[in-house]
């Protein structure tokens, strides 16, 4: 993409009803555009970081054995009443009306609805175990929304839910989730903290939340260190065997909120850190399923009341904990796997025409995740401008250095520059 | 995807309350599950179809020069106040009040966020021009909502809008999306004419409508044999050129609508067909920007109004539109580049090790587009099955043709089978 043309309305002041940093850094470098309170729209440069995570949840939710489906936004009422939420969720619901006065809701959740489409849908044992997800937005009407898009009222969640014969089953696909948890967060440069939890007004006793680290996040947790210094990224999974060894590698060691906090269950070397929650799995037995009435088959012929779990990730969300977990004074510092460009191009002087020959070169030939700042502005401005949006690489071709085929490479993260042949550059970053 | 644990629930018997082929087919077939009047969740394999045709529609609007954001689908009613439309606009817009009793919508087009993101972003004539657009979920209450997902009330549609300093490059980016559309659709696989419209309550003279042919299509058009004929598949178009030359070569040979119909400026060779709308797209001038005030400084200082223009495509109507334009007796049709898998794999006989092994071997190494009927199940279920979802071709392993390394090959489309190795196949069919 080029720069010139590129639509990316940055600010040059802080915005001053932003208080946290994700969300000053995400309206200044043009990611989101607030259109009412809690509720942005996505400008281009966001939704190429929000598509970037909903892959790699995608790729996850599948490898793991999970099936995509789409559930709309609205729902009836009356699939609520069958649960009895309708009455109990309170002023959080969306609440709305249709021209013929029906009862309907902007989804927050959807456990009733897959409830019924799996009712009427699948009869037999046979058919299970099944995990089916969605990608959808969502409404919660918070009393006070704040924090961008990390308490939004319109935003996107991953919720998947699994039906299985029995609690061993349920078991079995609540594992699954919990490993494909862990890696989705780690795939994205996250550091993930999985703690028990209260399962809450949702219901059952099996629930785990899911905390990245980031220095300034809302909760505390207390962490041993070995889970800290653990390694996920190039860790294998059968997702068909049995994954209990590792859901059990938490136990004990594993982190938990200040309240719950029970030093005598945890050996020595915890640490005291921050998180932002951006994950939360259930396993809630036969709470929905019993309400309305979703029973398959057995294999002894009669009917039985299926075991559901559901699976929750903040989409939308991950983009500002994302942000809270990596960025300095000057922006943004995205991890590769979900930086809107992999490579920024910086041509120092656009009105020399060898510079901008090397830099029409490079964008052409470096492929689509490219950004190339061919606007005719001060150094300042484009120095300034990408380390805001803060993608991990940027090559500088400027006239001093061009003379000799050499340009140089930033590297974000660190601030270092290296200077390089075009040949090099090249063969790098060659997709 | 393995057919076994794949949920794909198919229905035996013609549900009663679809009235058209298409919606009857996406209820028989598992692609859609009915939640609501008008509203539908997309199973697995129609969320698959979903998902290829929106790449198509992106490609193309990518390739054309528009840029993807994503707008919320709640708004403001302020916003449509401004533009005069919350009055206009009548029963099918959704209206909702959030618990502070302000006045919301769900958005049923996105003229007038888009122009308030604009107005507020872009200040100066040099970042023109722009197009900019979504794939968002829509809602229009309709009174009866009916034919499926062909006239349903949450939809999904493309949306686009053109933002100009002037009508001549208005006009350019209008002829843009022109052509734009024109490709989307042949690379669907369908013939579309473009055919005069009224611009109606969205306001301006310039617009067109774009129906594919079905031969059940709601629409009665009138079209010269050529543009019948004409092909698009491997037109190249330089964008940056000038356009005009294209969109005349509709001009008075183009289709229109039956009451709008002239003779007298066509020439001969016309045919009567039908078709079923798909697409639409408006120059309406200044309408939103001077109601909005959007303006920008022009190169001589001074602030004008923005020349604007919108661009829908109907993205899950296009699924029941696809359908109706190519289906028989036997189930859905899919053209290949959209069909929710390229290749089914039928196992004639489960339990015989060889035709077990064969099947195996071709599912895992013809890629992840490949749906492998490994089902415990009759023979004549699997191929009826086969045929109602309709992918353009399915390899067929037996005990007979096995023995001497071969298998069948079936077009769904002209019905033929043909034997051929287990190595042409792979040949053939190899990622």
């Amino acid at each position: 993409m080029r720069l010139s043309s590129y639509f990316m309305p940055t600010l040059k002041e802080n915005p001053i009803e932003a208080q946290i940093v994700s969300h000053r850094l995400m309206l200044r470098a043009g990611l989101i555009y607030q259109t009412a309170s809690g509720i942005y729209a996505w400008l281009p440069l966001g939704l190429r970081v929000l598509k970037k995570i909903i892959k790699i949840v995608r790729e996850e939710q599948n490898r793991a054995g999970a099936q995509e489906l789409l559930m709309p936004t609205i729902q009836l009422a009356d699939l609520w009443k069958e649960s009895g939420r309708y009455n109990d969720y309170g002023k959080e619901l969306l609440r709305i009306s249709d021209r013929h006065n029906r009862e309907m809701l902007f989804g927050p959740t959807n456990e009733e609805m897959i409830t019924a489409i799996f009712r009427d849908s699948v009869k037999s044992f046979r058919e299970l175990p099944k995990i089916l997800y969605h990608i959808q937005w969502k409404f919660r009407d918070e009393l006070r929304p704040r924090f961008g898009v990390m308490r939004g009222r319109e935003f996107l969640m991953k919720d998947g839910y699994s039906f299985d014969i029995d609690s061993l089953s349920s078991k079995r696909s609540y594992n699954r989730m919990f490993v494909a948890y862990m890696k989705t967060f780690t795939r994205m440069g996250l550091k993930a903290i999985p703690t028990r939890a209260d399962s809450g007004p949702i219901g059952g006793d099996l629930s785990y939340e899911f905390h990245i680290l980031a220095e300034n996040g809302d909760d505390t947790l207390f962490v041993h260190r070995d889970l800290i210094e653990s390694n996920w990224k190039n860790r294998d999974v059968d997702y068909d065997s049995d994954l209990q060894f590792i859901i059990d590698e938490f136990v004990n060691k594993c982190a938990v909120t200040e309240e719950k906090y029970d030093l005598t269950k945890m050996t020595n070397d915890i640490i005291k850190v921050h998180g932002i929650e951006v994950g939360h799995i259930f396993n809630f037995g036969t709470k929905y399923s019993k309400a309305m009435n979703a029973k398959v088959t057995g294999s002894n012929g009669k009917l039985v009341e299926l075991e559901m779990g559901s699976y929750g990730i903040g989409v939308s969300r991950l983009v500002g904990a994302l942000i809270e977990a990596f960025h300095d004074d000057a922006g943004i510092v995205w991890p590769e796997s979900v930086a809107p460009f992999r490579l920024g191009i910086i041509n120092l002087k656009k009105n020399d025409s060898c510079c901008s020959a090397v830099c029409e070169k490079l964008y052409n030939d470096l492929g689509d995740d490219v950004l190339y700042d061919d606007r005719d502005e001060r150094v300042g401005v484009k120095l300034t401008d990408m380390d805001l949006i803060g993608l991990p690489w940027s090559i500088i071709v400027g006239p001093r250095s061009i003379v000799n085929d050499r340009v140089e490479l930033k590297n974000r993260k660190t601030g270092e520059y290296q200077e390089l042949s075009i040949e090099a550059i090249m063969k790098r970053f060659a997709t």
